[in-house]
């Protein structure tokens, strides 16, 4: 008789951490329950050598499971799509295209270049740089783009459809950052009303950075 | 009796662009004939209507393809897998895993970071910043991780295993970058032989920016 070893499901990841937010909504979608370590990106643990071991990049998330240690949020999120039958993408490949289309227009050519080692790179070579003129030009931009790739698809609740999958999961994170940077969400109507639908799902609101982060 | 009208691939792309350097390879690999439209990123064409009619993002790549316009180069590359079982990823759920967090260490941590209008508008702002000193640090910061990532997994050939996937079709470009910019290799021998290794394949080479640049 098979009685298998239940094995925990373990996320290392930053309250604050985009991309650690992206798994964490994905998790709650599928309603599987894991355990948080935090690794304080400000106090710098991600270069710890206890982290390094996980993750030589020294990036959050890894995600623990069936044995693994699984690095980068969209890999993760779509091995959990392969192996427990998310629904994060659709069925057929040309929406499947569109849908890590707009995915990666948020994680391939937004957040990465608004990630914090990178704004304060660009803050600390001086001149006029500020990190909140450095979070509002690239958000914005990116943020114009993937209005105009919604524009060109199905209308739905959500960014494909009427299920939420990988752009979504991608796109709250990145409102959340537009938010905390003080951009304008007014020019982008498509995306701020899926936003809000997805704000309303447990799975989602469950995930909020506020809701995660260690007390003071 | 069906006789399908053959319809032309058309890679819309600018011959010094890592994603459209990407899909090239990748359809080289594949072995499908295609059609450049050059799109000129120096001279801002990508800002221009007809362009932008195809990608609201203002970039390249855009490939069309099966009566559809793909963007996103690693979204054009996992359709290409679907739709033609080109064998960029591996069977297994893990393997996938494995080598989508090493092609996404490259495409989503530091080639975005180095993308022209990002290290432009780091210039722009003044202080220390200079085109040069802003892609060193950066293409060495996802090398060194990269080259961590390699170490974790199982030796081959190539990225994972002894045939090209979709890690390989984001290295070849990096590494190309990593030479234009005088990053020292030295660091990186793993990743340097499997280089070597994809270079030597005329599916790469034909690939190259060189080889597809306009004549002056």
């Amino acid at each position: 008789m098979g009685c298998g070893m239940r094995q925990d499901i373990v996320l290392h990841d930053y309250w604050r951490s985009s991309s650690a937010y992206r798994v964490r909504i994905g998790l709650n979608l599928i309603g599987l329950p894991y355990r948080r370590v935090a690794v304080d990106l400000v106090a710098g643990a991600q270069r710890g050598a206890d982290h390094l071991a996980a993750n030589p990049q020294g990036l959050v998330p890894v995600l623990e499971i069936d044995g693994l240690r699984l690095t980068q949020s969209l890999a993760i999120l779509e091995y959990l799509d392969e192996t427990r039958l998310a629904g994060f993408l659709p069925a057929d490949a040309a929406g499947r295209a569109r849908v890590r289309a707009l995915a990666h227009a948020i994680a391939m050519e937004t957040q990465p270049v608004c990630n914090l080692r990178v704004a304060r790179h660009a803050v600390a070579l001086g001149g006029e740089a500020t990190m909140e003129g450095w979070m509002r030009h690239f958000i914005a931009l990116g943020l114009e783009g993937f209005e105009g790739l919604l524009g060109q698809g199905p209308e739905g609740q959500f960014c494909h459809g009427d299920r939420p999958g990988l752009a979504d999961l991608c796109l709250v994170p990145q409102v959340y950052n537009a938010w905390r940077w003080h951009v304008d969400l007014s020019p982008y109507p498509r995306l701020s009303a899926i936003c809000e639908r997805l704000d309303r799902l447990a799975a989602v609101s469950e995930a909020h950075p506020d809701r995660v982060k260690p007390l003071a």
